[in-house]
């Protein structure tokens, strides 16, 4: 039986994506070759890129508005020094939400003045700061939509002059907002758009070409744009299972339809944390996550006979960031709301055992 | 049926990898989990990483010698910047066999002095430069073993004090050479190891932590080395596959058995076009490459009746590169004899026919 899937990265993708993609490995296109031994400049492949390229601008709304989405490598984390590489002249601001703001931060600052404009340092990260001001002046604002580690994820976004950067690694086509606020979002495929191995990057191009410094081939915005993501081989099968996924989104009603069920999952799995007295929350509710939601046991002797549960009915992958502990139940694109019910259902049975 | 796949890549795999690959698609290890939704951090998918890693030196014989291996993202086109930004203090030497030695060259001019000490760029890079000198104060000398594009392949590596840096993306796992020489050796996986996606790096610890700029976290190898290539979360299913292959190679008997059949069809086909006076080869016959054969039609106007003939053979991939024009069969590992006996023969229908 295919068990609930609430890892947090790579995680659940659709079934119906899986069953496509495990065929074309094995005979794509009916063209009795496989989907990884073909050459990337084939027109099979080339279609499959500028499918996945297109449908990415379609899903956010972001057709013929002067941006261009990119397939690169290297994850997110390649994304932060690219991101200073190709847009950093003087000083750039920095919202600090955690691990992966963190390294973003440890990655800019090579190439300029960082500027902590806002932080949940104090507290863990398990919240997400507000009211910080963002200096005018800067070439840059950056944040993470959604911190998959402790479970906080941004509501609103800044109102500032300055172009906004955001790592959406974890939440992208989770919900809808006003994508047209941002100048560059980047994000590793393997959380609700595919496997790990491909990262895409979505560019406003008048932001580019204004730094000073040479740029090295493989890191610049430029190059991969004016080569279509095939600068050299891009990532084949990741790019395949993204464009099949972000297909399976639009057919299902896009990103208006998915947030609904996003919505229902986690309205579901966080009244229970909140009802039942066996949980508590890790995070500020305001703050709280619709794709990772933590929590811990007020009463920790009842581990192993939760881990067991949860385990037992067929419950992957929802243990705690190594550095929080606990639990994290993520609930990306693909997670159906029964997979959160049978949660729901084991955080009741242990309840009422106790 | 399936294709005779001559693809200069990402090219052919064997047919029992792939299957296996197809499997893991949909269930991996029997966990009723896909290969892709699974935490990269989890015990199956580490496993899959540590024996990748392992296999890589135990092949090419470099266990216990100072040597680690790591899977990047990339492609070989990131490691022409990687090995210029760890390893160039001041100068380095490099040979100009074509347009992936050429990229290298230019990445690296940004660190330091770039000497090219060899270059067949006067012919159209169809023979591999001799006799050239290394200037010992090399940082390193880099070199391509085997020149997808053109079809030439280095027989011979200098003999030198100075730290070797190859490429070997197109020719690695399929020849024994004293890879002991070598004192990083890179490979895009889409040749003999596996699907586009991720990059086998393999280096000698101590040539590493010498270069006094900072190096940006992912593109920094000792970071790579140090988390045993999860410094982020790694290309999955291109490692997988990866690793399927070379476990394919060694338990065929390793490097030595299949450079016997490597030699069998470059053999079989470099006669043939010798032989049929329809053909020509276009490099010097003393550099030819044993993964990629580059030939022409002596008279072109055959090459609608020859196209179509090896088109209706299932023969795929036979065009040569856009850069060069002619005919490419490429004969990576995974391509059986037979494959190449149906090309050989078709050239031979051809002669028969005229």
């Amino acid at each position: 039986m295919k068990k609930h899937n609430f890892s947090a990265g790579p995680c659940i993708l659709p079934q119906e994506v899986l069953q496509k993609a495990s065929e074309a490995v094995l005979n794509f296109n009916d063209d009795n070759l496989s989907l990884i031994e073909i050459s990337h400049r084939s027109k099979s492949f080339v279609e499959v890129m500028e499918k996945a390229r297109s449908l990415a601008l379609e899903l956010l709304g972001l057709e013929n508005k002067g941006y261009k989405a990119v397939f690169l490598q290297g994850g997110a984390s390649l994304e932060f020094l690219m991101v200073a590489y190709n847009l950093l002249h003087k000083k750039a601001a920095y919202l600090n939400t955690g691990t992966w703001a963190n390294n973003a931060i440890k990655e800019a600052k090579a190439f300029g003045e960082v500027l902590e404009v806002g932080s949940s340092k104090d507290n863990h990260f398990n919240y997400i700061p507000k009211g910080y001001t963002i200096p005018e002046d800067a070439d840059y604002f950056h944040c993470t939509s959604n911190n998959t580690i402790v479970g906080t994820q941004m509501k609103a976004f800044p109102e500032t002059k300055v172009s906004i950067v955001c790592d959406m690694s974890s939440d992208i086509f989770s919900r809808q907002l006003d994508f047209e606020k941002f100048d560059l979002i980047y994000a590793g495929a393997q959380k609700n758009m595919g496997p790990a191995g491909t990262t895409l990057v979505i560019i406003k191009e008048e932001i580019l070409g204004k730094v000073e410094r040479e740029i090295p081939t493989m890191l610049d915005y430029q190059v991969h744009i004016a080569k279509e993501s095939m600068a050299n081989t891009p990532s084949v099968f990741a790019v395949y299972v993204s464009m099949l996924t972000m297909q399976w989104l639009k057919d299902l009603g896009g990103i208006k339809f998915i947030e609904e069920v996003n919505n229902k999952k986690a309205a579901l799995l966080y009244a229970e944390i909140d009802r039942n007295s066996l949980f508590t929350g890790i995070v500020a509710k305001e703050d709280r996550s619709t794709m990772n939601a933590t929590f811990t046991l007020t009463d920790v002797s009842l581990k192993e006979t939760f881990d067991t549960m949860w385990s037992a009915a067929g419950i992957n992958g929802l243990n705690g960031h190594r550095s929080v502990g606990g639990y994290r139940a993520s609930m990306y694109n693909a997670l159906p709301l029964y997979s959160v019910q049978v949660l729901v259902d084991i955080m009741q049975e242990l309840e009422a055992k106790k």
